[in-house]
């Protein structure tokens, strides 16, 4: 009673699940009932790490995908077309879908997970999010009990490797990108990854999941590591931090009954107090700290990405839905209509979540200023944010050089609107001559 | 259509339990059909931070397990018996059960988990191990693609404790061992704790899940934090290293097809270097390493302990019965006999693991001699170790008082029994007055 595997797309990802199913000694006895069945590609003739009879080979990826012997679609080809179109025409056909693509259900999973729904089939997706680190699962089946107050994640590999070097080597950021694309770290177009748009994506899903409720993506707040210089992660540095770029999706500081489902969920690099346990993921690799209540605080750590950990996680979720499927042939009768899904694998909500404004989102603020040497600039910088309700918790002139001061600013938790207005006065001062950076303080 | 509860015990964790199941909001809309439905406890005037109806509570436990209502019984009295008895009896009759009683598990899993699955029951145990953490459930649905090669984990969050304030006090185990018990970090007997026991209990259960197959406790090297001085911390420091509690569970270092059962299950004091994940793991906080092909090195860190996190582990564990039998009900039919069990979810290996003995283990070691200040000391160590095989990594003469000297020594990878009949010779040379320490090195 083996269960069909229909595979699309035979990449990196694709081969490493092929080699897990070809290769079942030492894993859950399970995997032995797993049987690749057709595998799309887009040429038949490429040359492949993996040896597949030629006959399970076919560009014609819709036949697969309405194959009436198929049980699982796997989604491996990335981007979003024909991927999206290809999950539904699924779906419609009453195949369970395991896919690793971030960006077509952080864009269409509504659409997606309401067919699902309807069809009474499962769509998993673990590999979308922190490669091969169980998190999306753990969410769903493990913490399950908990009230989730936050998800903080470094869910970007590159961009945590290019943040790491620039720290240990003291390089700025175009000189260790180009290294970091010419030793495959980084893409050709890194626009993604350093601009913060594949960590939106993944925050965006995580969110969905933590707080039960969709989340519309030109909501997340998104920005990018190109503005962090060498010059800010020294003085961060200095200050007892690390500079990482975090995802984060968190409930209103003060929810009141009806803000119960107002959201923050944004992307941006982060000055991270050192004992942070985040502060320690360095290089590639990727976790998550999840807070809730009762559980307090749990991370997931590992790797983000890679051709093995994300089949490993493409595999366990074909391996799950297997699991319950077993449980429902094992029912002496097949279900008429439709079978009820395990509520906790599948996804129910319908309704999205609120997310708040950038602007009211309450947290600590990192500035740096190049003033005029004046007298009295600390004076009128502090005035000025005493004016707009900043509260500051620490002041440093680190630098001096000729006739130019560099000032350090860390806030205590400030409303982002309010500070911002107090940096929009700042800015009409004769004696401050730039404001070279702001970072958001965890 | 609620599920019924049966809760045996309103220790803190019952009570923890209690609490969510009570206070569904903002949690998994499953947990509104788990109903409370009897608990039982030692006594019924006892006072209780949480208030149930006088009726559901008895004392009489055996009723519980027998009730013909309860769909799944909660076993959170702890201890060997009655846990054990009620266990087996509860799935006598048919009950589902939900664990956090790593002690009955790692010594009478073989029977409760044969008696399950004849029964067609679940056992789940997520709280036994690390608390909060996830890490059972993700070994189990997660991590079920891989072909996991090692589990390594801080799992005793006292040992943790005490470790971490030595450290950072320059402390002596007996004083903070004192400290701890008052501060109630420690049991008034420490033994189960400091002697690695419950460790122990734990790598076996974690062992067994990973590397599908029984273990036999009474085959887990066990080793405590007795022997740990402030002197061996502050070398280790010096040399980049930690001292920490660990619990291993691996395959044999070269396994052949015969071997492939093989196992090292073990726990110890062990030196780690400062830049490994599990260094920086500090107080009471667990963590579990895991390493397999081909998702490379997973970490989950959390709490280990605590009312709270232990609740929700349990109750993790309740929704995800909780979703399959919903599954089940979905059918038009119930099954006839018995049901199919989710073979991610029940545990169905009946092997034991051959868990090898641990002078064949290859590890590194540290080893601390004082000895008299004569000339050549540290020669005839180097070659009594090279007679017995083993290479030294680095040889260092810390310090020297009047005519004695401190020669410390870490290892390359040597077998454990070459390098015990090192030191039993070297015992015997008249230079040497004692040999002060040895531990592990990862």
């Amino acid at each position: 009673m083996a269960f069909k595997i229909g595979l699309l797309g035979l990449g990196t990802v694709g081969a490493g699940t092929v080699q897990i199913l070809q290769d079942p000694a030492q894993r859950h006895p399970l995997v032995q009932e797993l049987a690749i069945y057709r595998v799309g590609v887009r040429s038949l003739d490429k040359p492949r790490t993996v040896t597949l009879p030629p006959e399970q080979l076919t560009t014609d990826l819709a036949s697969i995908v309405t194959d009436p012997s198929v049980d699982i679609v796997v989604e491996l080809i990335g981007g979003l077309e024909p991927a999206r179109s290809l999950i539904l025409k699924a779906i419609e056909h009453r195949k369970h879908v395991v896919t690793a693509n971030k960006a077509v259900i952080a864009r269409f999973g509504a659409e997606i997970y309401t067919a699902a729904a309807q069809a009474g089939v499962y769509v998993l997706l673990e590999a979308a999010v922190g490669g091969g680190i169980p998190v999306i699962e753990p969410l769903k089946q493990s913490l399950c009990a908990n009230r989730i107050h936050s998800v903080t994640g470094i869910v970007n590999g590159t961009t945590n490797y290019i943040l790491t070097r620039m720290k240990n080597e003291g390089g700025d950021f175009a000189q260790i990108l180009a290294d970091a694309q010419q030793l495959g770290y980084a893409e050709a177009d890194p626009t993604a990854d350093v601009d913060g748009f594949d960590a939106a994506d993944k925050i965006a899903i995580l969110a969905s999941l933590a707080f039960g409720g969709r989340i519309k993506l030109e909501e997340v707040y998104c920005e990018g590591i190109r503005g962090v210089s060498a010059t800010d992660i020294a003085y961060a540095e200095q200050l007892g931090f690390v500079i990482k770029l975090l995802a984060i999706a968190k409930r209103a500081s003060q929810p009141t009954p009806d803000s119960l489902d107002h959201l923050q969920v944004r992307v941006h690099p982060t000055l991270v107090p050192k004992q942070h346990p985040l502060a320690s993921v360095n290089d590639v690799y990727n976790a998550i700290l999840i807070e809730g209540t009762p559980i307090g605080q749990v991370m997931f750590f590992g790797p983000g990405a890679g051709a093995g950990p994300t089949a490993s996680a493409v595999v366990a979720d074909i391996l799950n839905i297997a699991a319950i499927l077993k449980v429902e042939r094992g029912c002496a009768v097949q279900p008429s209509g439709l079978p009820l899904l395990d509520p906790l694998l599948a996804c129910s909500h319908q309704h999205y979540c609120t997310v708040a404004p950038i602007s009211d989102v309450v947290t600590r603020f990192y500035a740096r200023f190049l003033t005029k040497d004046f007298p009295g600039v600390i004076g009128k910088l502090g005035t000025c944010f005493g004016h707009h309700e900043v509260s500051l918790e620490s002041v440093v002139q680190i630098d001096r050089r000729s006739d130019t001061a560099e000032i350090v600013v860390v806030t205590h938790d400030v409303k982002e609107g309010n500070f911002r207005r107090a940096l929009e006065e700042i800015c009409t001062y004769p004696a401050v001559e730039q404001i070279a950076s702001t970072f958001r303080v965890l």
